[in-house]
């Protein structure tokens, strides 16, 4: 396993904590970001509490979001869509590979939907990709569970879909992957469809509700991944 | 089980095809559409030899598809989605529950997409209701593998997501799938999320092609289902 030093840009949100615990539980080193240190470090504190006694685990910080981008050389998008693209451009992001798990996504009346990107022609990942043309934007980790990823169980029983048009910023997230499931993510294909995986979420929250479950993806019909 | 009788419009193409021979397996009688009968005979033929020496197997028949419509009460639309809106207005829809596993999909260099449908905010199966608004549609199998279908395993590991504005409706396809994968089908929300289901199928194709799988879907962390 190659360490990473990764930064979770909205760490203190439930999905961007949980990712951030997954991948310190592995050995790599976190630091949460938010708008100020001072939110995020309670938070970093949390999550490092929740390693006390685990050997191997890396370590956990808290910083500024635009500190912690500077500390770290993956920067995990885990924000919300609503003020995602005037935060992502106001990141220090060129050279560093961006991985984004933000899920534009409305609810009403008749449960989650997926919002319309650039009028269907567009994702949240993208939209980071565009604004950040120096960095390398994956897009994984969409659909994880985050009751799963705050639980103390080992590894999380779904796959992570990674779609990117580098496909060494898309080994970095498939590696990372294993943090959270035990095995590499999944090759997906071009950062384009992101504009599938980012909705999915919606068909997810939506069997969440019918079965009242915590949901996941796998993908089955491969050969054996280790 | 309630034995179904079923018209699969498309039912030449692989997709409609391997469903119509899944859906015969398990004791529904399949009537396979085309634009004349006499097209739509020897695909019906080469479905039953599959099925000969099958106990309980349900009778195939092949018929012009505007027929097989008045034939069924239950319609699969197995279409290309070229051409796929003015197919459905032609078809007498009224009354019937109308299955849609329509992917609006283009390929171009790059792999699969999705294709816009009415500037993100439709699909295929919002489509087919608009233009049959007595009938009841519902979106469902969208994303199983043509090959796995026509194998000779007794069921697909992988689960049918369906969506729909009808419980019972989608209750109908939910039962269905038993004939494909041997349980219930999953309740995947409202008819909107067709928009998700569909073009995800561009991600499995991009999966099939980056590890060589023909590659289907489950969803982990539900109840166990029967």
């Amino acid at each position: 396993m190659t360490k990473q030093r990764i930064a979770v840009i909205g760490g203190t949100g439930p999905q961007g904590k949980g990712l951030g615990y997954r991948f310190a539980r592995h050995g790599h080193d976190v630091i949460i970001g938010s708008r100020s240190a001072e939110r995020a470090e309670p938070v970093a504190d949390e999550v490092a509490a929740r390693l006390e006694g685990l050997s191997g685990a890396g370590e956990v910080s808290g910083a500024a979001n635009v500190d912690a981008c500077g500390q770290a050389d993956v920067v995990l998008l885990a924000v919300p869509y609503d003020g995602h693209d005037e935060l992502v451009a106001s990141l220090p992001l060129a050279g560093k590979t961006v991985i984004s798990c933000v899920n534009p996504l409305g609810f009403d009346k008749r449960g989650a939907y997926g919002l319309v990107v650039d009028g269907g022609e567009g994702s949240a990942a993208e939209s980071a990709q565009r604004l950040a043309p120096e960095a390398t934007v994956v897009g994984a980790f969409h659909n994880v569970s985050a009751v799963g990823l705050w639980s103390e169980d080992e590894f999380l029983d779904e796959d992570v879909l990674c779609v990117g048009d580098s496909d060494e910023g898309k080994q970095i997230a498939m590696d990372l992957a294993r943090a959270v499931t035990g095995r590499e993510g999944i090759s997906a294909g071009k950062l384009r469809l992101a504009r599938q995986l980012e909705p999915f979420t919606a068909v997810l929250i939506s069997i969440n509700r019918k079965y009242k479950a915590h949901s996941g993806v796998r993908i089955t019909g491969l050969p054996d991944q280790d």
